[in-house]
């Protein structure tokens, strides 16, 4: 059933090939004074950068940089890029890489004309914004995030150690977003392969919730599906165009709120895999693909019609003869089969954990679920069983 | 393979049984005077009517209305809504009603103060919108065309007996639209199923064409897949709200241009019952029904993967021991059998086809296709399967 919903998602895509040649009627649009963010050298090395000046350059802007923005962009640099927007009265942040420099941009964009302190108010505190919000734009180097096209803004405080997301609203989601498939062709296999079980991920998060009868599910089934697919295509022939542009595109529905609604969702294995990253500081996708498997086999039996739907509609398991049970699992082995074809490990100990750690991220991992409420106890259990 | 697409749909959708309640807030966002658009008697008799005029007169708007808009909305009745723009310097145009009654509040939108002829330059010569577009907003009483979230804009000329359907562009999006599917439970059956069918034909417009991987085509199945449940539903119960929401959703996606991306599209469908509903006033969706089924078994061996893959995917007919051929006729019959399940009528007879229509019919149908270049002969004969 589809409960109340608002649903209003104002970034404009332009993607494939050519999507680049837009920027410049894009930025005509906005006035003289960019901001231009991103990561370490990856964007200067393939000449992107270079494309991207020459077009500023041609649009007549007055461009500041903010360079090395971190995987998980750290608050400190946020506040740099505070300081550039109001000390050169700029019009337009440029984000030009994966989702952590789209994240940043977006933290930027709310923050420099906050009334107080904004990491108190916008990212502890969930305030609304109340002042100014500097227009964000994105030319995406990475798949996986969706942060292109939602108010995602995952943001680490070093001071304070403590990483916090915070969705904003659509008026802080980019204004538009460039989208090359091309431009992932440079990400190294094990990232991109990251990246893919990032996806997943999302939208299983999504989809492991309610028994209902929901458009949504119907509509996360065929992203998983379409997914699955370029991915097994992809993870032999990276440079399958067919096969990552439609990763790029899963990517941005699998969490651009349209695969999101009406649904409770679950998000447990995020806030499991949050805190293995902190101890372990391994890549997010991996850590969400070893979790994933034991965490769905423990709480199966939860949610068992869900699962059943999803061995037969996602994974085409024949359902002939068999106890439901029998089914669901089998969905979950062709979970985990997938996971193997993509390369990724399956256990915690080749992600760098040690035994000493499971009770720990145990103990740190905020509480929840979808089908069933995993406590301390149930998560710690979940965790000895990929260890 | 996505090929390079730009995508960008600004309208805010508001959805669910609580979902007029944001109207107030809506309204406050735009000036004081408002043009009210209906249909017939309908939105009076349901109590909708007196629930928005309170609703407007408790925002302090000052409303003139415009009564009456047909099925078929008529340019005369464009010219008279730019006449009330004009004159009374309407700030928001608000639509309530089905899809005609939102086309031709867009219709009204870009006309009021259009420079020159207005169909001539919209409708006839696809001219870019150079003028002052007032927004619109809708409040959505059926399910069908999904124009409460694009740009279509069709509009019957009757001086010049044409009817002419153009797609505009995001700035001439509804800016919101409000859809609770309670509205939608006093549409009458046959009006519910040819719905339904108009949906369910958006889709497979959309889906057959390319040989392509394509994460669009996977979310038309989704799509599709959810339509057919519910629509199953509906028929027995059309009070059943799970699955009139369902339906609701499905018309919004099916044709919001998010299941079109990419996609190269067929449409000769529509072109067909487009001159079929000239000669006999047939309902809509009834007629695309009705067509549907021998157009799909004539040009189904020039896509026979596709097929192949409707049957499997959307109609899980089993492959085992089939040839291609085997399989997508099968899914064309899976296809059939919906239709009877709804209650739609087989035969161009029973919409009020006489024999003697067939050839003209044909001759007077724009020519194209997806799989196969439809030329006149090729349509008759489809037509002569039907009926």
């Amino acid at each position: 059933m589809l409960f109340d919903f608002e649903y209003h998602n104002p970034t404009k895509i332009y993607f494939g090939k050519t999507a680049l040649s837009n920027l410049e009627s894009e930025l005509n649009g906005f006035g003289k004074n960019v901001l231009l963010m991103y990561g370490k050298n990856s964007v200067k090395k393939t000449g992107l950068y270079d494309e991207i000046v020459q077009i500023l350059d041609k649009c007549g802007k007055k461009v500041v940089e903010l360079a090395g923005i971190n995987s998980n962009p750290r608050y400190s640099q946020v506040l740099q890029g505070c300081k550039l927007v109001r000390d050169n009265d700029v019009d337009l942040i440029l984000a030009v890489g994966g989702g952590s420099v789209v994240d940043c941009a977006k933290a930027i964009s709310v923050s420099a004309y906050a009334h107080g302190d904004p990491w108190q108010r916008y990212w502890i505190d969930y305030e609304d914004v109340d002042n100014k919000i500097v227009p964000v734009g994105s030319v995406l180097t990475m798949a996986g995030t969706a942060s292109e096209m939602n108010g995602g803004s995952v943001i680490t405080n070093e001071d304070q150690v403590i990483k916090n997301g915070r969705v904003y609203g659509p008026e802080v989601y980019p204004k538009f977003s460039i989208l090359n498939p091309e431009y992932t062709f440079t990400v190294p296999q094990h990232q991109m392969v990251s990246g893919v079980f990032d996806i997943f991920s999302h939208l299983l998060e999504q989809y492991f919730s309610g028994d209902d009868d929901n458009v949504t599910d119907y509509l996360i089934e065929g992203v998983l599906k379409a997914l699955i697919s370029s991915a097994k295509v992809a993870v032999k022939n990276p440079l399958d165009y067919q096969a990552r542009s439609n990763i790029m595109w899963c990517a941005t529905l699998g969490l651009n709120t349209i695969t999101g609604l009406s649904k409770e969702q679950d998000w447990e294995v995020h806030m499991i895999e949050h805190q293995l990253g902190a101890y372990t500081d391994c890549p997010h996708g991996l850590g969400l693909a070893v979790i994933s498997v034991p965490y769905y086999k423990y709480i199966c039996k939860y949610g068992l019609d869900k699962f059943v739907r999803f061995a037969t509609n996602v994974w085409g398991i024949c359902a002939d003869g068999k106890d439901k049970n029998q089914i669901a699992l089998e969905g979950i082995d062709a979970l985990a089969d997938f996971i193997k074809e993509m390369g990724i490990p399956t256990t915690l100990r080749e992600l760098g954990a040690t035994k000493e750690m499971l009770p720990l991220i145990a103990k740190s991992s905020v509480k929840g679920g979808g089908y069933k409420f995993m406590d301390e106890n149930d998560i710690l259990f979940v965790l000895e069983q990929c260890f």
